[in-house]
């Protein structure tokens, strides 16, 4: 199961609704590239590769949306702009957009392009795929030297928010390591932050890895700190939804807190992900990565079940302000490396740029 | 308004059902120890002031209760050590129920007993009070020091919890300062952490800031690194359920986050905490202090208000195990100061001593 593909027949695309998971598994049709720019806001896709294949197939429809009007051009760039703009911190959106429209712009006639954008963005979609297995195939390698330093006994692994397959294609990013170890046998225990206020990892990853059998346990966002204090994790792992050529990591709100509790305890912090994902322009995450502002009543009512039914709850008095900053920043001098398709690597700007060497000299 | 009180007429302990707020307002009588124990336990009350002054009334309780029976000892002795066990964390439980059991002690006669008990349980009330609205004085010049230092534009406080009235009698402990503040006219906003996972920050932080008109605005417990990194935090102020004598603090789980965060971007991270709070015999927070663990239920559902009701929703799949440890321990190397009834000091074992000779020398 793929959270992304088009239909053959239709040529429509076809997604999972994950605002409703876990309680309610819905497939979603989308027609044309305002359905794409709304699956993307609304967070039906989340995650940084998904939100790039997303805008990669969002580009193939508007293809397909402007070839029937009479202005290709005006409502083909339209359309890009729109997907372009949907979410602000991914940075693997704008870049598939670019590639999208570089990968078709040699072609003159509209179904050409077309044919051109169908087959562009199964190509990304399949090479981050490619990528998640490559992660997971580099970072188990972390895994399986903490069980050999543990003679056998559980690694435990912490994650923040869903770097699984449901954000990134297949394995996911932080969790391919996960998977691979579990396919190899090894002891592995995961503790999954809730990742409030959308409980990405309360409804995402822990679906999931229950679905995969890799034992886990819910944690709130706050225990985190507690359990590194106490011996009771032996590295965290999480995805990014932009890096900075210079190592400084975008990721979901609360990051940066696991990462200084990580390094108060001298616990390694890992972070995987794409060479999609890196931002080759900008060198200081604090200041130059974009921090999306989303509606505060994601705040102040939280989803789940009652009764069979999914409802929607207040939190806090009627008249409570709530604030709502999707992501943080964590600098690079709290990172301990990266885990690429490439291999892993430092987070410096020397150490990146030896692994993506084309990238690095492209700015 | 009290959160805690004794109804003349009856003799019976009324106190504010907190589990409700701020959807529903109930005030619920307690007529023996055992509702005492209920109430402490399944957080009816919480706080550690509060659960101090709810053990005092449950040892005067215990006292009317073992009256009526033919082994006063037996019943009472009992009823005293299932108090002084309905929670571990808090500190002032164990020296509520020592200082009230020492109170009655001289008499010989049991309703003599019941009069030493309900002035001694009155006592301690009342100098909780007393010392809430102290530490609220002594703990404002910080925030005048911020304005000035600001030049008169807002001072914003992070608060983690509630460490309020509805926790500490009157004023709270870390709210003491922010309400002296407002009283005073000083323009100050607080970021109020949500505090999973019961919410005391969502729900009964927010309440009472927003009853007293105080600018505040909810978040994630996850967005309080953000907010620090990008200088919107002047400084943090919590309270604490118990504090070693050397100066490390027990409070809500994720505390010690906030002091890492503010550490790396050198805000200053500020304890309020009467003398009651602290511990004199424990001197290394994280080896020393139990940390309560509770049901994991209370991670897996989240109440709130749905359609005019107080549901419970269930936030993750159904099979999910979850963890639910209820405190931290920050470290006295990230605490700037704390702030108590007989003014403030820096968190080592000599300043604390220091303030507190008598306790000190008391080990």
């Amino acid at each position: 199961m793929r959270p992304i593909w088009l239909e053959k027949s239709s040529g429509n695309v076809k997604i999972i609704d994950q605002r409703k998971l876990p309680h309610v598994f819905e497939i979603v049709d989308l027609l044309d590239a305002d359905d794409i720019v709304r699956a993307i806001r609304e967070m039906y896709v989340r995650g940084a590769p998904l939100i790039g294949a997303t805008g990669a197939f969002g580009v193939y429809l508007a293809v397909r949306e402007a070839m029937k009007t009479s202005c290709f051009d005006e409502v083909f760039q339209r359309a890009c702009e729109n997907i372009r703009a949907a979410r602000p911190t991914a940075v693997n959106l704008a870049w598939a957009v670019d590639r999208m429209t570089a990968a078709i712009s040699s072609a003159t006639d509209p179904s050409e392009k077309l044919a051109l954008a169908r087959e562009e963005a199964g190509r990304i979609t399949e090479e981050e795929a490619d990528n998640c297995r490559r992660i997971g195939e580099h970072g188990v390698s972390l895994i399986e030297e903490a069980a050999r330093g543990k003679n056998g006994r559980t690694v435990n692994i912490l994650t923040h928010c869903n770097a699984g397959w449901l954000a990134c294609i297949e394995y996911g990013t932080a969790t391919a390591p996960m998977y691979i170890a579990a396919e190899k046998g090894i002891d592995i225990h995961i503790w999954i932050d809730e990742t409030r206020p959308l409980n990405q990892g309360a409804r995402l990853t822990a679906w999931e890895l229950g679905k995969a059998g890799i034992r886990h346990t819910l944690i709130p966002d706050n225990a985190g700190g507690h359990l590194m204090q106490h011996g009771m994790v032996d590295m965290v792992i999480v995805g990014t939804d932009r890096t900075t050529h210079t190592g400084d990591v975008a990721n979901k709100i609360g990051t940066y807190l696991k990462a200084l509790a990580a390094r108060d305890n001298g616990i390694p912090f890992y972070v995987a992900l794409p060479g999609s994902t890196f931002d080759w322009r900008a060198a200081d995450g604090l200041k130059q990565i974009p921090i999306e502002q989303r509606d505060p009543d994601e705040v102040r009512y939280v989803q789940g079940l009652e009764g069979g039914k999914t409802k929607s709850v207040l939190l806090c008095p009627e008249d409570t302000p709530a604030a709502n900053y999707a992501f943080d920043v964590t600098p690079a001098r709290l990172v301990t490396g990266f885990i690429t398709e490439r291999g892993m690597c430092e987070a410096t700007k020397e150490a990146i740029a030896g692994l993506f060497p084309e990238m690095a000299g492209d700015k």
